[in-house]
């Protein structure tokens, strides 16, 4: 009998909970899956960052613990974590990822709020370049944002995508390095933004890197809050530097119902739906790599500690 | 010399002249292009359905009419009309379908106008399922539709199309026939009407269809305006049978300021750009078209005045 601990919000309970026990008896997998056990006696954790788990040390058989987010920086630097973490990369994330961010390019190239805004009786054609010349510019063409370039690239626009470590992906020009960021920012009429949150990438979208891109821009920011400095995004919305912005991650979740971004005309809020981790998913990629430990093969999507992601 | 008459609204003319002039140089046509001359002179007419040109009759030379607009309806009846007459099939009007199609379609999937309508304070987080989980259904699959269908389920949507005739299309469930239409509609969380206008589609969409869908549906009208009973699909909006509807075509063009659809809070009017002809595409396939019947080779789309399309 394997021991797998569920440390997450316990109102995620109902939903995983099944999905999980269907997944290991999928698999094959004699699993006792509990929100409590003695720390000592649990092989494997599946994780949420804002659980109320934060001391690992105790837990002094557990060979892994499965993260169920796709990003880790709020756990990446505990001191008491010493097991491999794997990072959640699940068909069901990446796939709501893609839709959420299609969804969202296409809006803001087809300018669907213009007419959603003058539903006033106004016969106005406004009529949008085609795909082919719309530059879109993805930073972050790792998992998530590697399947989004291609996803857009595939709708016939010209994709770049920039990352910290050059990269190679069909249909996408691939950039890197400070140079590189310089050069995806000057094309950018749409921008992406899917980094993972390091020290390197806090603030990426500032008042500097704003300045570089072409005017009327849009953003569309479902990765990590702070790789935006609102204050200066909200001075480039007022100048009309940028058109629009759609947000779906921030500094403070839920974001506060003062903060400026609610009431901005200019602003889009989706309260971190993106890349929501779907329990069906989720737990067959969980599953499976608990099978591999248990065989002794490498983790799939093992987080690299000194990076940070 | 080849004699080119450009028969369209004359605020069309400054767009659309110098666009030919170049295709015809780039195909290598020796033409004179333009807005009158004398019937008798006349090779060919690059035509648009709305131009004063109704009569064809001392056009006694004219080898071919080239229409700018993919729909036929308002020409293909003219009794004047014996020359030859093609349909407009551009990279442009098609890409720019696919687009707003796929736009429009991603916008009901993931209920952007949720996000949009509840801008107040409230991270409320409402989740749709993944794309493999909705149903669209596309009425209509010849150059459009079929190229909106395959679009749509590239993003992973299941789709099924109808057509009059059976059709085979890659990837796509492909129904005709009376029981097809049902059965096409009975599944159509979403659905995208891009059937050519004829006495056999006209009112396709009524209040016995529009029962037969998932409650909850919602409707994308790209194609015509008469598809639809109007009345019958308010009546739909205000029961909840359906959730909302995007409307880019109507009955009557533009549509009156006083047309209920305006102001109807669960539809958005879009003002028949959804498939506007691009010039410099469009010019292309006139130039190839007009090369081709110098050559004695047939037309590219050639209009079927049986079928009426």
């Amino acid at each position: 009998m394997i021991n797998v601990l569920f440390a997450a919000l316990p109102e995620r309970w109902d939903s995983y909970a099944p999905a999980l026990r269907k997944a290991f008896d999928d698999a094959g997998l004699q699993v006792d899956l509990q929100q409590n056990f003695a720390p000592d006696l649990v092989d494997y954790i599946v994780y949420a960052p804002n659980s109320t788990l934060q001391d690992f040390t105790p837990y002094t058989r557990c060979k892994a613990v499965l993260n169920l987010w796709a990003g880790v920086e709020a756990i990446v630097g505990n001191q008491t974590l010493t097991q491999p973490l794997a990072r959640m990369v699940d068909f069901g994330l990446t796939q709501g990822m893609v839709e959420w961010v299609t969804g969202h390019v296409l809006r803001h190239h087809l300018d669907i709020d213009y007419n959603l805004e003058r539903q006033a009786g106004v016969w106005d054609k406004h009529l949008p370049p085609l795909s082919r010349d719309r530059p879109v510019t993805v930073l972050g063409i790792g998992e998530l944002g590697g399947a989004c370039a291609q996803a857009i690239a595939g709708l016939g626009f010209p994709v770049t995508g920039w990352s910290r470590t050059q990269k190679e992906i069909d249909g996408i020009t691939c950039l890197s390095g400070e140079a590189g960021l310089k050069q995806a920012l000057s094309t950018a009429q749409i921008l992406v933004l899917l980094l993972p949150l390091t020290a390197g990438t806090e603030n990426v979208i500032n008042a500097e890197s704003l300045a570089l891109m072409p005017k009327g821009a849009y953003i569309i920011n479902p990765g990590r809050g702070p790789l935006i400095d609102d204050a200066a995004l909200l001075a480039a919305l007022d100048s009309g530097q940028i058109a629009r912005a759609t947000l779906d991650v921030f500094r403070v979740e839920p974001l506060p119902a003062e903060d400026p971004y609610w009431s901005h005309p200019k602003v889009t809020v989706t309260p971190h739906i993106a890349a929501e981790t779907r329990p069906g998913t989720a737990a067959e990629i969980i599953a499976d790599n608990i099978q591999r430990a248990e065989a002794g093969e490498p983790l799939r999507f093992l987080v690299d500690r000194g990076a940070g992601y």
